[in-house]
Formats: C-alpha cells, sequence, structure tokens
C-alpha cells in the first residue's frame, strides 16, 4: 500500500467506551484513517463526536444505513476501505450484512451477532463476497497468546490434557443497571445482548482463547449459570465443565460479581510434558512449566531463539517496555490492515499477519453461548457441542 | 500443664514423608514429646526410625496392637497423652478405635479414613469416650486462613455469592506408581487409598478450605473425575460445581497431572462487598479485595488492628518473617496440644486454641468424596450432598 | 482545536528504534499527524522510511535545515506545528534552537542536549520565542506515577525521609558495540552520548523520576560509575547517594550490566507516614504502604475516589485493561498536543496537560550528568549539585 | 549421636522475642532439648520462664555465672552439650568467653560481640579450646540462599560484576524507643547496641548474606549513615557504596524507617553470564537470570537436578511446601547439631552440616559495623575495610 487504509465507524460516539479503544487501536500504527462515521443514533452526538474526530462534516453521518449508500457511491480514491461496528450486540448483523453487500470490509465488535443463526449467515456473506471480516477478540492479539498458541502447536507439551481458564470481574456486584450505569443496561437486557450475560460479554472471550490457545475444539459441556444479584434479568456468573476434542478436560469459570475483581482473564493449559499460563492483567510475561526443570519466564519483545516469529511479529517494544491491552486490540487492526493492504495492493502480507479472528471464531462463540446456555437449563450432566 | 505431653506414632517410619512432618509439627513448640512408635510394618524400619528418634528402646514396637496394649498399661505419669496415626488410609480406623478404646487421645492424617461409614463410627467414639482427636487439614492451620474465616464470619463481605477453590499439583503427571514411587502407589491403589484419588488427597482439602473459610456448607454438587494419565486406576484429576447451603455458587478444581505445578492451593471467596484471595504457595499474605476501594494486602504477624485474634495466636513471629507449612502443622499441633494440656490440667485453654479440625470435619470430607464419586458416575447434572 | 496537529520529524528512519515510538506515541489519539520527516542522514533510508510513512513526497527530506527552512516558506494551513527531534544526544542542540528560530514548538528526546551549556541555550530560547518544547521523560506519563506524585504533593505521607531509585538492565553485559549493535556503539561513545553512558542514558530517567514523585531537588550527591565490561569507554554502571533539599537521604543505583533484567526502572519513597513503591514493569499498580495498616494496591483506571485527577486524565482503559509504555509516551503527546492546540485555538487546555517535562527538567537532567561524573573523579565524598 | 544434645539458654525469657524463636529453631528436628536456663536478669520472669519451659526447677538459674559453674560441675551424661546466649548485644561477650572456658559450645546472636576487639577474642578462644560457635546469621540458613552460594562457587554466572543488597524495615518510623517498645530502647542505645542501630542490627545480615553467596570479600567502603527520625542516637537509615576483592561493584542499603515495609531483605547479583534474584519475604523461591534465555525460577524443595546437595540438605518438604524463616533457622542449629553430635560420637557428618556461620563471619560482621561507621564520619570517599 502507497498509502493509509480509511476506516467508517457505526457507534462509539464520544460517551461510548468501546468506540474510543478501536480508534486508538486503529491509529496507533499509522495505517489506518478514520475518514466517516455513524457515531451514534443520537444526532447530536453523532456531530458532536464527529467534530472531536475531526472528521469532514460531509462525512458525518445520522445513521448506518445513509453512509454505507453515499459512501459506496464516492469515488474510489476516497471511499472506505473497511467500516467498523462498536454498536450494542443487537445491532452488529444488519450493518455488517448492508456493508459487506455494497462492497465494504467489515471489522466488528465480538460478540459477533445477537444470534447463532445470524452469525452464519453473516459468514457465509463474508464468504460469498470474498470480502474480509475482523472480530475483535482483543485477548488472541497479545504478543504472549501469540506465543502461547505456537508453543501448543509445536507439541512443546506433548498431549494437552487439561485446560482452566477464568474470568472474574467484579463490576456488576451492584444492580448497577438501575442506577444509571449504561453499559451495564445494554449487558443485562436480554434484548440487546442476547440469551446471556455474563458467559456472552466475557465467556466468549475465555472460551475464544482457549480454543485459540490449545488449539482444540469443545465438544461438549456442563454448564452453571448463575444469576447472584437479586433483580438481574441474565447471567452475571457461570461455570462450564469441558471436554474437547483431543479428550483434554477442561473448566472454564467466568463472573461479573467477583467483587474487586478487574478484567482477571487468565488461561492455564498442561499437557504431557508441561504447561502455560497467561494472565491479561500481566500481559508480557508467559510462565512456561515443565516437569522436571525450572518453570521459565518468558517475555514480550524479549528477542530470544525461544520466542515465535508470531510472537516477534506482534510486540513493538524490546522487553521490559510493557505492552498491554490497546496494542493487543491495535494488532488486530494492524494485522487486518496488513492482510487487507496487501489485498488491495496485490502484494504479500506476512504469514503472521493472516491470524487474525473472523467469523470462523464468531460462529465459534455464539454457538458457545447457545450450548452453554441450554445445558444451564438442563437436568442432564453434558451437553453435546452443536454448531 | 508442668510437663510436656508424651506422644506415641503409628506409621511414619524412616521412609515416609508425612511421619516426618508430624513429628517437626510437634516438636516445634516444645510442649510435646515423642515417646514411643510403632513405627513401621517392617521390623528393620521400625526399630531403625526409633532409634534414629532417640526412643527408649522399650517403647520401639513392632505393630500397633502390642503398641496400644502395653503404653495403656503403664502407669499414669509416664503413659503416653496421645497417639498420632500416620498410616495409609486403609490403616487409619482400626488403630484410631483401638487408640481411643484404651483411653488414648489421637492425632490421625487425613483423609480420616478408608470410608464414610468408618467415619461416622470414629466420631460416634470419639463422642462415647469423650477424647479429643485432631484430624490434620493442615491448611486450616494457616494464620491467613484463620483471618479469612473470621472475615468472613464478621459479614466483612456482606452474604458470600461465590467460592472458587482450586488444587493443581503436577507430580503424578507420568504414570510414576509404576515406578516405583511409593507414594504415588499406594494413593493411587483404590485397596489403600479409597474410593477416589486425586479428589480423595487433595481434593478433600480444598473442600473442607472452602467450607472452613467461607463458613458454608455444600449442598449439591456436579462433579467431572478424570483419569488422564492412561493407565492409571483412580481419578488423577477432576473439577466440581458446587452450591452452597446459603445459595452461594462455587467451583472446586484438582488436579495431580497439572506438570510442572507444585502445591498451588488457592482459593477465592466474593461476597457482595468484597472479597479474599489466598494462595498456599504465599501463605503469609491474604488480598483483601473491594468494590470501592484499592486491594489491600493483609499479612500475617503484622500486629496491626485489622488481624483477628485467631491469627495472631497463630503466628509465631512478626510480619516480614515468613511462616509456612511446617508452622501451619505445628498450629494443629498446638492448638491440640493446649485443648489437651487444659483438659488434663484442669485448666482454661485460650479461645483461639479449640479452632481445629476434628471427626466433624472428617465425616464432611469422607462424605464429599462419596458425593463426588457419585456425581462423577451420575447423567444426572446436581447430586446432592449426602452425609 | 479543529484540526489534527502537522508534526515532522528529524531523525527516526527506519533502521531507528526511538522514532517508530514517537510515531505510535504520536498517532495514539488522533491529535497528531505525520506531514514531513528529515528522518535520516543517509538519503536511501530518508525516501524509504519517508514512503513507507505514506508522507507526501515533496515533504521527504534528506537534511534537517532544508526542511526546516522549506517547511517554514509553507503557508500557514499547511505548516508542521512541532518538530520531533529523535536523533542521538549530539546531534539535539543545532536542530532544536534551528526550529524554535524558525517558529515551530519542538518535542526533544532525553537526554535534552549533549551539555549542559546547550540545554541552557535551548531552556534560553524557548523563553525568549514564547514556543512549548516537551521533553520526553517517557516514565512521568504514567498514569501511576502522576498519582504517586500527587500524593505526595497531597502530604499523604507526610515529609518524605527516603527515595530509593534503581533502573537495571542487562543489554550491554557484552562489549555489543564492537558486535555491530548500532545503539549500544552510539550510546557507549563519548563523542555521540556525552560525557556519561549509563548515567547519562537511563541514570537521567531514574533522578527525573525521583525529582518528579517527591516533589524535592538534589542537593548533593557521591558517585560511584564503573566501567563493568572491559573496552568499555564509558560507565556501564553507578550508583550515587543523594542528599535531597528537605534532607531526605536517597539512593539512585543504574546498570547496564545487570545480565538477565530488561528495563527494570523501580522507585520507592518513604514518609513519616508510609510510602509508595512503583516498577515500570508493572506499571498500572502502585503499592501504598502504611505504618499501621495494611498496604494498598492502587491500580491504574479503577476509577475509584482514591485516585487524582492527574491519574484519570493520563488513563485511557478502565482498570484491569493494563496500559504501558508506549500509552506513557502517548500521554506526553497528548498532554502536549492538548496544550498546544489549546494556545493555536486561543482555547483553554484542562490543568492536567500542562504537566509535561519540559526544558526545566532537560537542564535538571544534564546538571545531574555533568555532576555526577564530577563526583565520580573526587575523592571526596559529597558534590554539591551545581546547575 | 544416640541421644539428643542439651542446650542451656542464656537470656531469652518469656518477654523476649529472640529467645523463643531459637527454642523453637532448636526443638524443630528432635536434635536438641533444652535443659537448663538463666532466662532473665529479673529473677521472677526467670523463675516463670523456666516453669513454662518445663525446666527442671534445679536447672532454673538466675544469673548466667552460677549457671556455668553448675552446669560445668555436673556428670557428663547430663551435664549441657552447649549455651545459647540471647541477651542484647552488650552482654554477649562475657557469658560467651566463661561458657568456653568452662568447655561449653556456644550458640549465640548475632551480632557477635559488643566491639570488634571482643569478637577477635572470643575468635581465639573458640581456636584455643577447640569448641564449636554457631553464629545467628538467619538469612544464610535458607535453602535458596545455599542454592545461590553454590550456583556463584561454581561459575555458573561467570564473573561477579555486581552485588545490590537491601534492607528496609519500618518499625522504627515513629520514635518508638521513647513510647515503651523495649525492643526499639536497646536496639538505639548506643550503650546496649553499639556504635550503629540500623547497619549493626540489619545492615550486618545483609552485608554476611552479600559475602556468602557471592564468595567475595568487601575490600573498600563509602558509607553514609543518617538519623531519619528525630531524636534518635543511632543510625536507623544508612546506604554503602562497596568495592568487593574481584573488583566487582556494589551497593548496600538498610533502612527502619521505610514506612510500611516489614523485613524486605533482597539480593541480586549479577555476573558475566547471568544472575540471580533472593527475597527474604519470599523465601522458597530464587530467581535465576540470563543474558539469552529466559529467567528461571527454582524452587525449594523441588528435587531437580539443578539444585545443589547444600539446598537439598536443607529442605525438609517437597516444593510448594513453603518453609520460612524458623526452618531457616532451625536449618542452623541442625548444621551445628550435626557437626557437634557427629564430633561427640566419633562419627563424620554430612559436609553440607559444616556450612553455617561462626566467628569468621562475626569478625567480618564486626569489622563492617567498624568500617561503615568510620566512614560515616569521613569525608574521604572511600575508606578500606579493615579488619
Amino acid at each position: 500500500m502507497n498509502r493509509k487504509l480509511r476506516m467508517g465507524m457505526i457507534g462509539g460516539g464520544k460517551d461510548a467506551f468501546i468506540g474510543a479503544i478501536h480508534r486508538i487501536a486503529a491509529n496507533m500504527d499509522g495505517l489506518i484513517e478514520l475518514k466517516a462515521g455513524a457515531l451514534s443514533i443520537n444526532p447530536d452526538i453523532a456531530k458532536a463526536s464527529g467534530d472531536m474526530l475531526f472528521l469532514d462534516p460531509s462525512r458525518i453521518y445520522l445513521d448506518f444505513k445513509t453512509m454505507i449508500t453515499a459512501e459506496a457511491a464516492r469515488p474510489a480514491e476516497e471511499r472506505l476501505d473497511f467500516i467498523t461496528i462498536v454498536t450494542p450486540n443487537f445491532a452488529h448483523f444488519e450493518p455488517a450484512m448492508m456493508a459487506l453487500d455494497n462492497g465494504f470490509n467489515v471489522v466488528i465488535e465480538k460478540p459477533i451477532t445477537f444470534s447463532l443463526e445470524e452469525a452464519k449467515l453473516l459468514d457465509a456473506k463474508v464468504k460469498e463476497t470474498g470480502l474480509t471480516l475482523l472480530l475483535t477478540h482483543t485477548y488472541t492479539g497479545y504478543p504472549m497468546v501469540k506465543q502461547a498458541r505456537q508453543m501448543v502447536a509445536a507439541g512443546t507439551f506433548g498431549k494437552i490434557r487439561k485446560v482452566w481458564v477464568e474470568y472474574p470481574q467484579g463490576w456488576l456486584s451492584k444492580l448497577s443497571e438501575r442506577e444509571g450505569n449504561a453499559g451495564a443496561a445494554w449487558r443485562t437486557d436480554p434484548k440487546k445482548s442476547g440469551k446471556s450475560g455474563c458467559m456472552g460479554d466475557i465467556g466468549t472471550h475465555a472460551f475464544n482463547l482457549a480454543e485459540y490457545i490449545s488449539g482444540l475444539q469443545v465438544e461438549k459441556l456442563c454448564a452453571d449459570l448463575n444469576i447472584l444479584v437479586e433483580g438481574r434479568m441474565l447471567d452475571d456468573d457461570g461455570a462450564v465443565l469441558l471436554k474437547f476434542n483431543n479428550g483434554a478436560a477442561g473448566v472454564l469459570q467466568a463472573s461479573q460479581v467477583a467483587a474487586g475483581e478487574e478484567n482477571a482473564l487468565k488461561i492455564r493449559i498442561y499437557g504431557e510434558l508441561g504447561g502455560l499460563e497467561w494472565a491479561q492483567q500481566e500481559p508480557n510475561t508467559l510462565l512456561v512449566k515443565w516437569l522436571d526443570k525450572p518453570t521459565e519466564i518468558y517475555r514480550a519483545g524479549n528477542g530470544g531463539a525461544h520466542l515465535s516469529s508470531y510472537e516477534t511479529h506482534n510486540a513493538r517494544t524490546p522487553g521490559g517496555h510493557p505492552e498491554g491491552y490497546l496494542e493487543a486490540f491495535g494488532n488486530l487492526y494492524r494485522n487486518f490492515a496488513l492482510t487487507l493492504g496487501a489485498k488491495i495492493s496485490n502484494t504479500q502480507a506476512p504469514k503472521e499477519a493472516a491470524d487474525f479472528p473472523t467469523t470462523t471464531e464468531g460462529i465459534r462463540g455464539m454457538a458457545f453461548i447457545d450450548n452453554v446456555v441450554r445445558s444451564s437449563q438442563s437436568d442432564v450432566k453434558w451437553t453435546p457441542f452443536e454448531v
């Protein structure tokens, strides 16, 4: 590419958390510029947000349909390359389908859609159009998560036997949805969030991480979903026993009422020869454990021969200069941009750039929600994982 | 008391791990002296072990029955005060019953017996004789575990909603029982260990800790026990979903094939207002978490007003002088000795000394094994916790 | 501002570490766009770097003088707002002076100049021109460093008694400057780096952090500089005893031969009532210690009432979403951009934006180098800190 | 030996901290029994303490001279094997000399004596009598400290270049000696404690640890001792620049006014190839750092081939069962007892048992205090380390 990619954004007005995150992630590496937005369904917020972001007034839109139509009509040299969708869950599908139908590549916040059915339709549309879609499962963007996946894939630990993944948060310990917390309100509202609260919001991240690093797929599960704060409409806590397709056992735990916890996603995987441990709150460290020798502390950016090219590709700074959540998010955008840029300019992106989540992960995630909810409602212990 | 208590020991010869631990724990505070032993069923080891421990040759026995009979016949001023039983699980019940029948107080390594039925009989015998029995659930002897229990009991965290307890070890990652590891051999042999391997050996510790700190009781559970090393006869891994009697949800995880882990028992408990986290491998720290203010690092021996008298009673050194597993074990013995000494000398022990595990905890632990195994074999999700 | 600020860059071609860091930091928040560059003294690298960064070919320059002259001649609506200088130390002063003389604001990598004299001249020029200069002492950009400074300033810990700051790195453990490491080569060359190696490169960061958080100034010092790798031309290790202007004692340690260390900058400050501890490699945590109550774990982005507005202003994400070195660096640029933007648009920036390092800190840093080197060569214990 | 060693104790009544610690350490391994004591200069406390410890009333003494004389007159089969001295610093020398003169081996709390001269006389007496003396520099009893020393001695890290040792405590942040704290009172009183407060009390531990692990000796130093709490009579804080006999540089820091710190002794040593880090508050972990591969976490009791026989000899439990301060202290007693027992019974102790501190370390420690105080009072930067 000899130019930055042009991004439009649906949702993400100045009152929204995740939109700002997407913009930082997209800005970081100088490969992308925000050119248009339908940033809010509130016209005043939409305009104010566009101004705040220095958008050309003619490209500040009040609704996504107008934006997609208008942008599709622009000449190639100024037309958007892709559209990022950061609305609440229930409002992902329609703009994503319309964007694809109008020739725009898509970035979409997770969970991919409101239902599994929508996810499948979206996947079919991506395949039909040949366009590129990035699903922002942020945590797979961390260098040490890449490292972990590559080590497991290389057989470093032998056959994987056990996967433990946990995701405690505490921010829903009170009935915040009734106290004016907008983020809490839609996340706990089944009409906006979907069948599941905690499992949909963060359980899907944990599930995605477990399958991504282990390279395995869940085959059956046994779920216990709980509403631990009285008056809440969706699960705010849960645990799931897992069986993987190679016979490994697993446990997935997620809670949004673990009072005092911030965002403590953590995964441990054990094989015949050793294991690994990674915690999102100290993301530059990967503990590598061995049966017969000392645990090793792998560090991001360290540059040693023990690090995979996937780790190196996704680290911007030398060891000891901590990278964090925004860089992990930025890696998703960077890999998406490198892939898309190469496609547009008919060049070759490095193989490491192709490793980002898309509809495949989106379908698995939506199926996870479905299966977990079904299991939770069942008296039978094991529920097969159906897609 | 104006003298040390006199201890006898059954099992724990010089080739055994846990016997040596019991002796250090008993020695530590100068309240107890080892006076007699039937230390091994191998006569040579029994004798050599007795010599190594400087026992009077006349009090080195070759079998426990002889010891109990002979010691019971000794005059009061030299008769044993209590007998410690550190044989494998299957050989706990008979000597314990005989000791009680002969008027000896008892210390017994966990799990208390081979079966729930035996545990109930033993409990009845303790009540009938009025003697004192200590069950060495070591982990409840740590000062910060005491502190945690007291904080929960005081309502510090409001109603408890969630209990997560985990116990990963890696030492059975290979089929060590076939490679000459004696400890592995009996622990994985259903004839010597009982119905369960991992859950019996370490799951019971996790269960005991969860009920001890939370002050709650499990009402139903859903267990998944696994044999992850081919050729093994008993579970070496498992996870259990829990429901407590106040409605709290819980998860208990234990594994002996978590390659690279040592003895990583850890518990987290969350209530409406905050939570706590304690890890056995850094036992002098208790993390106290809050909804609306910074996490606090409680430290053992620190002496601050925030620490319970139960913590202080069980700490020997000022903050920053780490105490460990042996001191926790020693606290069990010390509290048992203070209680027993007061009984013998007709004085009053401090109330904190009464807090040590006995047959009540033993019955809960054996029931846990029974219920977990039953649940594991069932296709129904929830199994009521029966005692 | 209703537009992004326009940045030019001197140095920082595609083979340079710190230039890329500056660009990410400048890009991150969407307030700045790179518009011109004299990116290398090697014309091929200068061109290739400009192309890689999608610069307009007419604004890719082969030397800084041409760039400054040409950009100064551009019309206001496209003229650069500021110029970032990321050349080696010896090449900071001349472009900085010329930029200021031509009306450009300046961002400059530390140490500010090659000598204290230059630093004073630059400071005078900044004052004379009324322009804004940012000196990128990155570590003061971290939210928890801001928090620490505000707590000390508020008297939270009473009078400060002790300051311990340390900065171990291991990357110069070998004679890398003779093995083709370009970064090592100029940093260990007195002609390019200045009077001091380790103390100039990282000791100045430690010194700046100590004075920034404590709010104190060093009054005298006793330095021991060492060359621990044979054949090196400048110090690669050192320690400095400090006395501050309020009577507090301090120790500053820095080493680039601490084999196995990455970038382990850490500071501890103690007052009458408590203290604090911050480590750059886990930058989102600030330990707050008290005489009579438990240590508290302050966390960045946590949003609690205990956090200063300076912390909040400099955090982009909620607690548990780790921010790192690039965000800290980005905070310097963001605060500089907010300040400069407000000046240009005649509006008011938030007070927190004014808190970024400039020539004042640059002069202190250069004086630190001078005084440390002087002390190191002296047989007298204490050397007064002269500026 | 076919019996326990018989110990007497001078000082250490029931109101004293360190006496109780010595007794636990001596009891722990069942090799030693307390048989006599002159436990306090207060007769009531002496008697009550003896009773509390179940001493034979005939062996509870009211002053040390009577005890030594009386015990020396007892028949060999009941005579004490050694005498432990746990009085304040100024009262070490006289009883130690008298004990040796009467044929008793000696255990002595550090610092060994009140002055360097006394230390030399005591050393001469030990050599003259051929008796055995243990100086309880506790921290060298930790398994991972043994491991560290052995690794350095084996050349694992190449030539040692840098030694950083620090010992922050906070317990003297207030003028506690005027508020009824007896331990604070004598430690800050030059008549009872000696020339130095903080450096004598804890600086000597840090110094001992640095020389023990590095295998090096300090050749010159530059000290800054401070009284940071107004009204105190002896230093409560200090830092010392060090030069070792192989050219390595070092820094020793100690403070008793680091508010909020407990007992945070920590050492880091770096050589050409790597380094190590050990912190007393997490004593079962030794971080082993490398130039070109990941940091390794060595763990006590782990049993791996990477662990030295000195580590294994000094660990009682398998990995993950934390041992602490009392076990480290117990190792001093155990090694002393094994050595003394072998001498008495004319057998051979394992070579690892010979590794305990004695008058050699005592002399170095007293010289450290002398040299540090002399340097602190000097305007010349470097003071040669004289013994």
